[in-house]
């Protein structure tokens, strides 16, 4: 689908509120792609973040699911409004077995206010990309909110 | 409901898989209760398990809820089996804005193969507890399956 | 949890949309108790309501999950509103294999504009009922909207 | 994705378990379209099927997804196998105000035990189709169990 952004900056509003979140970089996660209605996030392998087979954590693929659909939908929303996610539905398909996880999220319908996402989550090891999760996200817009916290 | 473990020393055997997920470390998480068919962990306030308006992170709530799950429908499995999330759907109600996180899950149906489970996970803000999401989780039990990495 | 309506006749407008849904009609479905956050459907087996074994096929489940969440949160809506399903999952627990499928939904929690419910769907046999499916609920409440076709 | 059926007739296999689901001709339901891994149902408007605006139904949205999802599935288990649904999740995304709706399935992944299935729901108006549903299905194979009614 072709989705046109709300205002100009869109990209570098999603970059900021990305790096505001503290627990993106305490699991290494980076903001690798942004484009409206679309966004990737990647996450190297580090074993503070394993379950207790020594593989990814399911909770760092939903984090990293739930995140992509967040900033996928956030790309298309008013330049003065906050995003906040209502719902998600998660499948886990394969373990999280290898060394980057890469989440990609796009906008399936941008209502006026909620917004629904499409998710894929791979992991790749030695080289090769295999389909590791898949989910089903439901975010609603809050007009004239602040994305930071107001009281900072 | 009214569970009965398939062997004594169900609880320990939670606790040893708890306590391989080094995940659970880095985010401060703590077993707090397991009894047949359920489960509930917690995780203390701390800045880097935060989102943009400094909250817990979805990304938290999803993984208390997912672990409680994993773990109270893991207490009721064989002693040779090892337990994987199939999905799980998780509804946000009120933002994580607290000092504790607490995460409740009980089995709703022990199945053969699968187990069905529901969890709620409630913050805490000086003193008083807020219900801040709800899901719904799909076990799989793999049967004669080690729950440590076989490898290591 | 105790909720209170937004206005005296809450449950007359609900049994007025129930009665406006001619597919409640076409499977027989009963609309057996509203009250402000619950809502309980019932529909008796039919051999028109069948999957390929001869049980009630999941679509009558999950019609009825989908209607008693649905009464359940219009029964604290106001008196203009109008509700959309925005979304449900559904867990199949146990075969539609019974006399009567029994719906029951209650309101989790009732914000502003979403309101989420959960619900527990029984079969019952020889006179017993179990637990045949549970579901989580997300609906949206539009204000000033009417409940009935507004062309007809 | 390219899926291989495990026998050469999975295509009478499919349409011979939805020809024996009674439900789907009280609904006017067709099947459209079997490939592996993938199936196709249509339902054409009537007044029966609607809620209470006169669009169709919500349960008979979530019954094409189910069924759709299914059948896709199905086309790629054993000869000798039934299949059940595990759970699904549907996004309601337009009302289903229209003359003809379109499910369409795709298999996810096949696994040994589980399938995982994603579908779309299209409304047809005056020609036109629009998205007005997406869901995620995870079924169950069970192997050696006939998919008739063995007590028939």
């Amino acid at each position: 689908m072709n989705f046109k952004p709300k205002f100009t900056n869109f990209k570098k509003k999603v970059e900021d509120s990305f790096n505001r979140q503290q627990f993106m970089e305490l699991i290494g996660a980076k903001l690798v792609d942004v484009k409206p209605g679309y966004c990737e996030i990647q996450v190297p392998y580090d074993q503070t973040l394993t379950q207790q087979h020594g593989f990814f954590h399911a909770g760092i693929i939903s984090t990293i699911a739930d995140n992509a659909a967040g900033y996928a939908g956030f790309s298309l929303m008013e330049e003065s409004s906050s995003v906040l996610t209502v719902e998600f539905k998660l499948n886990l398909l394969s373990p999280g077995d290898g060394e980057l996880l890469i989440g990609k999220s796009n906008v399936l319908k941008n209502g006026r206010t909620l917004t629904i996402c499409r998710s894929e989550i791979y992991i790749r090891k030695n080289g090769e990309e295999k389909l590791c999760a898949a989910s089903q996200t439901t975010l609603i817009e809050l007009k004239d909110r602040s994305d930071k916290n107001e009281t900072a």
